[in-house]
């Protein structure tokens, strides 16, 4: 059986997961990274593995069976998406959640037109929290939905800290509230506001002198990020944020609360939750099943951009059919 | 748009569930009710529903787009499965696990020789548990799969301890044992034996003047059933059986833990998990889901068996495809 030979466009910290995945996984081979920046700053982890511009990724069309995206959404998936998808199967885990369905038409027009797959918004949260809150939803249509995110480092509000004056380094955690939590697990189908659901956890590193309760009221304040927010800062030296601060940990949970029966008394909970000791290589271990799906896809003439709901679950499996019958049902 | 027209096969629990999940689902209406009993003796929640002799089923040939089979899995599908899936679309809810793959087999061929589609073992476990088994296995290559279930009624469990001698009256919990359950979502990864999952739980109902240390003993030492757990049993009286423990409570846990990186030193927990206060109507809306799927899987010319593995989320939603991005992505 020939292996899925997979090309990882950036990188980053997603495309060193992908890198990691892809030797868990026998069936797949990582052919080469292609990167902005000069190739020859670049050492993979993998011998033999190509570094390239990503100027000359045209030339792989033949090398490669499907590119997986692992540019951030703000500026690179929004071109390279139906770039790469003219030229290649692709997998991304485009994240903006209010411009998909835009980003899915582009994707769509791009990869129809060249008889490739794509399979877009790949990933947690949107991937498995979306296909979470739909299965559930077309279970319990008479329900209450609820998204918990964390506990975890959110790179946005920790940039947005960064930013403040007298910041020298920071990390923000989104923490989702017990109480809340357990609330909706226990069936209670509370309306939640969004202080009620999240609290902001910053672990702020002051430059000498700085004047630490502006620094402070500055971060609480800050419109969008946290104004609405209960908001913690903690004050910690450069040296305490590498040692307990480096990771990147993530997770979250889907609830459907819903009712069934003839006067819609008996409750129902169902609860998806994911604990990560490390976001991109979870989130590229995603990537990689996909990958796998968007391979088949593409050599049974299904073509176009998908997204997580379209495509089935035994198409992430390397298992036969009869196997999956067996050893999963 | 017409309604999707759904057959009930056996007017039980979980038929009963399926009619009043049909009142959740705008996009369905139940046609008939199909009965080995006196058809006369039934009477259904629904104005207008015929309630049929189940030999005259195959009248309805031409009413009926998916007949949804709510019968046991010892007796009544391995004969219902392919007679019916040579008719109609079929949804069933077969849990005999080690007989899928035979079972499948059967339907397969009764419903490909008859351009009709058949999605069995569909509800629960087999059915969700075995989607989050399959997903999170894909996703996380290198790791352990942990099933716990409970807390919850097992009616194979009931029905030994009411065949023990001196017991009128008995409900059998399945329970998940607590501790087990909080080492695996701490990824642990623990070896765990019958007797560390779950633990066994009896209400018996003794008959006067039976021996309970006798009855007790006689629990406990049952092998396959209770041997192998940790067994509690409490006496009670007929009327505590009837107003504590008549409900159908039931639910369980799926996880994944698994390990990532280049030195596989990073640990991801997937936990799927349910509370259901009624197990037979849960069960009944994750069939009426799979049903719209089956019609439209049909419509389509996707004939034969299917697994809920085989199956786009997206064929259980009402919602269009535009929709579902906006929604749930």
């Amino acid at each position: 059986m020939n292996k899925i030979r997979i090309g990882i466009v950036g990188y980053g910290n997603v495309g060193k997961g992908v890198e990691t995945a892809i030797r868990q996984n026998a069936d797949t081979e990582l052919i080469a990274v292609f990167t902005r920046r000069n190739p020859e700053s670049i050492v993979t982890k993998t011998p033999g593995v190509k570094v390239v511009d990503i100027k000359d990724a045209a030339k792989f069309k033949n090398d490669i069976d499907v590119m997986i995206l692992c540019g951030g959404s703000a500026t690179d998936l929004p071109k390279q998406g139906s770039e790469f998808a003219a030229m290649f199967n692709i997998i991304d885990s485009f994240d903006t959640h209010a411009k998909i369905p835009e980003y899915f038409e582009n994707v769509n027009n791009a990869a129809a037109a060249s008889n490739k797959t794509a399979v877009i918004s790949v990933g947690w949260d949107p991937g498995l929290f979306s296909m979470m809150r739909m299965l559930s939803s077309a279970i319990l249509p008479e329900g209450n939905d609820y998204t918990f995110w964390g506990k975890g480092v959110s790179q946005g509000h920790s940039d947005a800290v960064r930013r403040v004056s007298g910041v020298k380094n920071a990390i923000q955690y989104t923490v989702p509230i017990d109480g809340a939590v357990e609330s909706v697990r226990n069936g209670k189908n509370p309306e939640l506001s969004i202080r009620q659901k999240h609290l902001r956890e910053c672990f702020v590193v002051a430059e000498e002198g700085a004047d630490r309760a502006k620094i402070e009221a500055d971060i609480k304040s800050m419109p969008n990020y946290f104004a609405d927010y209960e908001t913690v800062v903690h004050f910690v030296s450069e040296e305490e944020l590498k040692s307990n601060h480096s990771k990147m940990p993530h997770g979250g949970f889907v609830f459907r609360s819903g009712k069934t029966g003839i006067d819609t008394v008996n409750n129902h909970i169902i609860e998806f939750s994911i604990k990560l000791d490390s976001n991109p290589e979870f989130t590229a271990n995603v990537l990689v099943a996909y990958a796998r799906a968007a391979a088949r896809l593409n050599s049974e003439g299904s073509y176009g951009a998908k997204t997580v709901l379209d495509v089935p679950l035994s198409y992430l499996s390397t298992k036969s059919h009869a196997d999956l019958i067996k050893g999963f049902l």
